[in-house]
């Protein structure tokens, strides 16, 4: 056995002991220690690399480092094998990325979203949701003349008094009954789900000074950031959201390498232990120390992830979500009881999940499609859901049709050397000055820059096109002297957006070839999907009234970047709404509007799949769309002129 | 720490380390020793004697045990500490009362009265029960036309080819659906329970060759034993029955007791654990192994208790059905999934408990009520349930009044020196030769004689009485001179049915005049309770038609013994029927009718309640039937000839 000590952001330090010749990335994944994998451990995408700073491991490969980097200890963790007692430091980036909670406000856009969406749909008639009920009651105590049990006493009220046909109680509930009936003679607090003219009765407790306290939970959970918001349910306001990334990157950054990892024994457990434990329940404790209130004040959630986040979140193989012909293990999600999945809030809180369509469009495309809403407008509308998964949602009224692409975690600053999610001192714009090269950007809450989030890469790769230092392929030029550009020994180039050497900074930040790589093909499986879709139904790309663009890249993402880049199509930019996180919006919805569930079911019983990998043009077209901004220049014309 | 060494029946040893001047009894309880305590340990019933045969306790009281056990070692466990290392033999006795599995037959009288009723009810119009059901189904496979969710397609085929509305999955079930299907290309059988037109999925297994098994539990649970048969669900067949002490015993012999131990720390989840772990998973094991199935094809459970019992099974706090004015948590439970109590039949299985009616009339009596049927006939109809407490319930189709009695565990062989229920060996009929006073008896299955169980010692009591051997008293004579009367040190009188010295046998098997008394009281609560309410209506006791009694005291119960010890009414013995557990024969018909659930709700609904411990004459009754037959010979004429 050998001693491994990890040591996190300098401070954190983990002991293992590991077996002779231990797989590095294992034995960190073992002892809880979480390291980027987007490849999953394949040796090809160079996000795991690690610091041995004493002792020595065998390294079987070394590739994307730099030479600096090996000669300070950098090695991949993945590709390393432990053979003597070792020191690992696991670099700032890597635990930023995936593991830092953000308490955060709803982002400006996101509000005024809801906002508006809330009200467009209490105009048509729907109503806030009033399923959730609290009564602080007196029963009348028990006496030898009237001795009726706990429980009809409890329910001659909830039908003389409150006008029910009936209660109705779960084991769980029942077991408080007979202490909280007499804990104060008989005055109890009673919260109950109101179905028709019947009452779930979700909790009792004994009352001295007792106020009713509902909360609800609205979740989104992504392949690569999670954000939840938590929701007073009398006033339906936000009182906290918090943020984090899904701890499932560990085993893999997009879905296809997650499913794989579902394979290995106990794997499904692993993700789903992921998620659940290391994510949300802990996403949630956060919120509720922030509101002050406790777990068991929220009786309500509603959760949205695609297809696989939602099989993997349930411990349902989700093997056969990718292969041939593509099926879920199901699409609709009955409603549940927190203790069934596992989520710490009440007990008997419910938890509802966005219907899936199929096995690449999810619950958070129902739940988004919900709050932007592509289902009310008269004119032809899309949704773009930029995440790790790319889906497209394009119709009105009358009908909707939906895609999925595979844009990987680019655009939420995955697989990018110095990429990171949208968190505080996420560098989220970028100017690149014509003369001196030198980069001028904000960061999110103008703290320290840590990395570049999703609106800031598409800046940065927009800014370096403009002035020359990338080609339309992403090469960097080798023509420009400057020290901002450097090439290694493999001649991949990179580009620094600050320095420690020549902005004195705390560290580099820095975009290689490789990464604009990831990009482009990001932008393109977007682009190429879009195209796709339209033409197949004949549609010029000119009939598009409105698009919505959503999904975590950041606070500030560029309209007329994106489209300079090929990602979105040429149409004026005010037709371009950028809402941030849809899938939440519309599980806030859900929660909030009585009919909201209703009508995301709808919603997912009418949309039109079009499986993509199946199609015979999209990989001509996705090819095509490989380049800045594209190959056909005549799907561009703005940029022609 | 001392070492102490249990040895059961000679064979089964345990070690345990106690605590200095540890309490014996407390220790057996920590080593899983059963040692039979009816008074919980208060020392005063002398039941838990055992016999230190190495080292030595320190005794603190020898209430009960004559010089000569004294002698040979024996103490009460529950007034010993424990000083120094010891071995201890547990008898015999003890463990065969309580912890005893036995797969028997149904009894003939218990055969006879499940097929009277089941017939007759069926000629009403109820009909056998079919909300269980099994499908085997060949699904069509997926293709990329054809491309339904696992669950959307399961459903697809119950609307269209099964005409039902829709399915419901639990998220167990639902987990099982990827690989299933899989298996052998969506070869599968389906288990589903009807409820209108909606199917509760209950179970998906993959089907190479696969046959459809499904199996029903009732279970009668009784303050002192538990007994319970396994129904092939197609046939309604009775394929095993086996019975079992319950292993609460330990915790107290009546309900009231056991009450007062769930108020010490964790004592709740003692009784739990005991009556779920050690007594209905074991019962249920035994009947699975000898029936060749699995647990996993038990499907439902119907069962039945009393209050107390319903509410330690659920895990309720019963402490306030002892206090005035006896309110239960609970009367009406919903339908259970087995998981959600711990009962190890298919996780999916449904657990039906009968309401209950009062604090001290619970399932077992709405149980039996149906199958005995007060609630079917036109003519004036009792029924007597003698168990640890004794339910009487009179009526008829237009009304049922129902009052409880405690008669503590006499009629179950309890509190009887050599008292034990009825397995085999147990001797359930006696004589007595008026000449030589010696007994002859016959054993259950005719087996060694070990111990006598009510029916025997109802018989055996009427006949010491009708030989002289006791007066009205219970006390026994001092003139006669027999070697098989004995008195000890304090003068307390015995009698041997056989003994080592005299006949042979393996053992000596008596009865003293303490268990006389405790016979007495419980005769007297029964008569005393079934005239307080027959009285309480204005009703002569002429009146009843048909006297069905019913409990577990022996296959062969004497009803002119019965009457001639003035525990029944003296009307003619052919108006009485000996039905044996009828609890048990509700459970079964509510599992194999489809009206029986509802039916036995509606019972619970139409009974009158009077509660006998508040009525101004039942303490007066009470004692004048404390007396063989009764003090006042009136109420026994044909006694009187």
């Amino acid at each position: 056995m050998h001693k491994v000590v990890f040591v996190v952001k300098g401070k954190r330090q983990v002991e293992f002991l590991a077996g002779q010749r231990e797989n590095l990335l294992e034995a960190a994944r073992k002892a809880g220690i979480m390291i980027d994998t987007p490849c999953n451990g394949n040796g090809t995408c160079g996000k795991c690399k690690v610091q041995i700073t004493k002792g020595k491991v065998d390294a079987l490969s070394l590739t994307r480092l730099t030479e600096e980097e090996i000669a300070e200890g950098w090695v991949l963790a993945c590709s390393s094998e432990i053979v003597e007692d070792i020191e690992v430091n696991v670099p700032d980036l890597a635990s930023a990325f995936q593991n830092e909670m953000q308490i955060t406000d709803l982002s400006e856009n996101e509000n005024k979203n809801i906002r508006y969406v809330r009200k467009k749909m209490l105009k048509m008639g729907m109503t806030d949701s009033n399923r959730l009920c609290c009564e602080i009651i007196q029963l009348p105590e028990p006496t030898n003349d009237d001795n009726l049990a706990d429980e009809d006493r409890l329910k001659r009220y909830f039908r003389q008094t409150l006008g029910y046909s009936d209660i109705q109680v779960s084991l769980d509930v029942l077991r408080k009954f007979p202490d909280a009936f007499r804990e104060n003679n008989f005055k109890i607090k009673v919260v109950y789900l109101k179905r028709g003219d019947i009452a779930e009765i979700m909790d009792v407790r004994s009352c001295l000074e007792c106020a009713c306290a509902l909360y609800g939970v609205a979740l989104d959970i992504g392949t690569t950031s999670v954000s939840a918001c938590l929701v007073n349910m009398d006033t339906n306001e936000i009182v906290s959201k918090a943020s984090m990334g899904n701890a499932q990157v560990k085993y893999g950054g997009d879905v296809i390498n997650r499913i794989v990892y579902t394979e290995k024994p106990g794997g499904l457990k692993k993700l789903r232990d992921a998620i659940i434990e290391e994510t949300i329940n802990p996403l949630i404790g956060q919120m509720v120390q922030s509101a002050g209130i406790t777990t068991d004040d929220i009786y309500e959630m509603c959760a949205a992830g695609n297809t696989t986040m939602t099989h993997l979140l349930l411990g349902i193989n989700p093997d056969h979500l990718r292969r041939e012909p593509f099926i879920p293990g199901v699409n609709t999600i009955p409603e549940m009881k927190s203790t069934e999945i596992g989520i710490r809030i009440n007990p008997e809180g419910r938890v509802y999940l966005a219907p899936s369509v199929a096995s690449y469009v999810g619950g958070d495309i129902t739940a988004g499609v919900f709050a932007v809403p592509v289902w009310l407008q008269e004119e032809f509308t899309m949704l773009v859901d930029l995440g790790t998964n790319g889906e497209i949602v394009f119709g009105n009224k009358d009908f909707m049709m939906t895609c999925a692409c595979s844009a990987g975690p680019a655009f939420e600053g995955g697989e990018i050397s110095c990429g990171t999610r949208a968190v505080p001192g996420a560098i989220e714009e970028v100017k690149i000055d014509d003369a001196t090269l030198k980069a001028s950007f904000s960061t999110i809450g103008g703290e320290i820059p840590v990395g570049v989030c999703g609106s800031g890469i598409i800046d940065l790769i927009c800014e370096m096109k403009r002035t020359g230092i990338i080609d339309g392929k992403g090469r960097i030029s080798k023509d420009i002297d400057n020290p901002r550009i450097a090439f290694d020994e493999y001649d991949i180039g990179r580009y620094f957006v600050c320095s420690k050497e020549l902005d004195s900074t705390a560290k580099d930040i820095y975009i290689t070839e490789i990464d604009i790589d990831s990009f482009i093909k990001a932008k393109g499986a977007v682009f190429s999907a879009i195209h796709t879709l339209m033409e197949s139904m004949d549609m010029p790309i000119e009939v598009l009234e409105n698009v919505y663009v959503a999904g975590g890249i950041g606070s500030n993402l560029g309209i007329e970047n994106a489209i300079a880049l090929g990602m979105l199509p040429d149409i004026p930019v005010d037709k371009y709404y950028y809402i941030g996180n849809s899938s939440m919006q519309g599980c806030y919805l859900a929660l909030t509007l009585a009919e909201g569930k209703e009508k995301i079911a709808e919603i997912g019983q009418n949309m039109t799949y079009m499986e993509l990998s199946v199609h015979p043009s999209y990989m001509d077209a996705f090819i095509s769309a490989c380049f800045i901004p594209h190959t056909d220049m005549s799907l561009f014309p703005s940029l022609q002129k």
